[in-house]
């Protein structure tokens, strides 16, 4: 049984988990969407009842039956490396690639419909607060006035994208900030604004979830970091990360969260506060890890590997079994 | 409780419902994604572990915790019609529209990870198999040399679109196609391709499915009907649907389909044979069914309006539960 990782060339995070992989003899295709069709070719017939799917990359023929785990890491959009690119044939090659990938046994870190809705931060917020997670007071919104009210009762505020993701056209980067006392907020009716009570952290927290396994990490906020400077993501930093425990009520809180996500990982950001509560900030279900692992020496890698190489318990659930049998129709 | 309905301004279709929605006394709130923000305008607050969100349209106020029901109809793309388009505004908008709405006890028409999954035809064709759905042979494959075997063992073949989609530059449509007998494949390799045993069909068979209510309709093949033209939604007809029965294998066999699909709404084309027998070609998760109601009668725009008004068991979904109580945090 073989394990596929989807991801482009230059992920040097699944490097370290292909070397755990091969330490322990567990068979792995890598493999770029991007290179499909081209150095990747894939194949399914649907014949009197039964699927028999297979890939190819590099001249190696694998059957998509023998999957034991797919791994979607950083994978290219299908088709960008065709000799003719399109939207079509990137739509064309993705339903092939993916339908057919649906259509297995496999298990997947993470699934791809699991993976989209746990991109949205509102639902991540709600998500938190029904696992007991705490989460700052967050106001999403295009009222004007509902913005000004909020700042009234949470004056010390912060902005960030409600998507998280950053405009490519001009492409600038849109880091959380702190909201100055004078703001009038006119101008979130031209577009959905996330304000959110600031923490006032001593540190920040990254926890990295994957299956069961927790691995907790924190980095001190410095003496004299600029308090304006809330974003970690776009401050420079020398304090280095290092392991710490979950607390037993964090631990169960993200345990529910993934377990209601139906996510095999996610990567949690929290903010610890001056009592040592940890706050909610996001989930992200593709967070990078290579950086907590190499700072704090915590066996994240080996962690993916050991879920992607676990057996697979097949035909049972609603979303991968099928019958393999040849019957007549 | 209230039914919101997400769709453009033209949907005459989603006029239908409404009207039935109207006749029974059901409070409706239609609005199109396109218009946040701007005449749609959303609020969302997080605070002490409790969610409260609103939807404003046209000057009314809708309280998201009130929604019984949401049918994604035909959605323009959130921010369209913004004073300042842009991707970015877009993602914002839908993360901070669906987000939202994700986070609430409403059922939905169709869940959008169930209609995203459920729009990938190598997907489709597994599933109906396992549903014991009879599905003619079919290949997906980038590899001339499978497509040259296949042909040899099926010679009377249609290509059509894995994904269904027509190219948009240029824009042309992709009708299915008979396969010529001396076809060489080598094109295949430039992008998945989709071959199907031909069914040599006397009817075309639509089955709208609205819950558990089914409603068959069929369309006989003219007699002097191009057995080149395999493509109904190209050819011209003057032949009308009139409604059908479904025979008890099919509606269990759909049923099936529907439950493991995740799908309130799922719109089946069928080829029905010389023996009478029913081929699944594929299941359009947001199928047009106002013509079919138009030629048979049959009472389909009363059942998703019935569907859309049944009460909301809320609270026990895992996607849809959430406490209301104001706890600390």
């Amino acid at each position: 049984m073989t394990v596929l990782i989807l991801t482009c060339e230059q992920d040097v995070t699944a490097d370290m988990v292909l070397a755990e992989l091969d330490a322990n003899g567990v068979p792995v295709v890598r493999l770029d969407p991007a290179d499909l069709p081209g150095p990747v070719a894939l194949s399914g017939e649907y014949v009197r009842g039964a699927f028999r799917g297979h890939l190819s990359v590099a001249g190696r023929l694998v059957s998509m039956g023998g999957l034991r785990s797919v791994w979607v890491r950083r994978p290219g959009a299908p088709a960008t490396h065709a000799a003719e690119p399109s939207d079509w044939l990137t739509e064309e090659s993705a339903q092939a690639l993916y339908g057919m990938l649906r259509s297995t046994d496999a298990r997947w870190m993470n699934d791809p419909d699991a993976a989209r809705r746990a991109r949205h931060k509102p639902w991540q917020l709600s998500l938190a607060q029904r696992c007991s997670l705490p989460v700052p007071a967050t106001l999403i919104t295009t009222f004007p006035q509902a913005a000004r009210d909020f700042a009234v009762r949470f004056p010390d505020l912060v902005v960030k994208p409600v998507s998280g993701a950053h405009p490519q056209e001009p492409p600038r980067a849109v880091p959380t900030s702190r909201v100055a006392p004078d703001t009038d907020f006119a101008a979130v009716a031209f577009g959905p604004t996330l304000l959110q009570r600031r923490v006032a952290k001593r540190a920040d927290i990254r926890l990295t979830c994957v299956g069961d396994r927790l691995y907790a990490a924190r980095k001190t906020v410095a003496p004299d970091a600029d308090p304006d400077e809330v974003d970690v993501r776009f401050a420079a930093s020398d304090t280095p990360w290092h392991a710490v425990d979950t607390p037993s009520s964090v631990a169960a809180g993200v345990r529910a969260y993934l377990r209601e996500a139906g996510l095999a990982f996610g990567a949690f950001d929290f903010a610890e506060d001056a009592d040592g509560m940890w706050w909610f900030l996001e989930c992200n279900q593709s967070g990078q890890f290579g950086f907590v692992q190499i700072e704090t020496g915590q066996p994240i890698a080996a962690a993916v590997a050991d879920w992607l190489a676990a057996p697979n318990p097949a035909g049972t659930q609603s979303n991968g079994s099928r019958s393999w049998a040849i019957e007549g129709h």
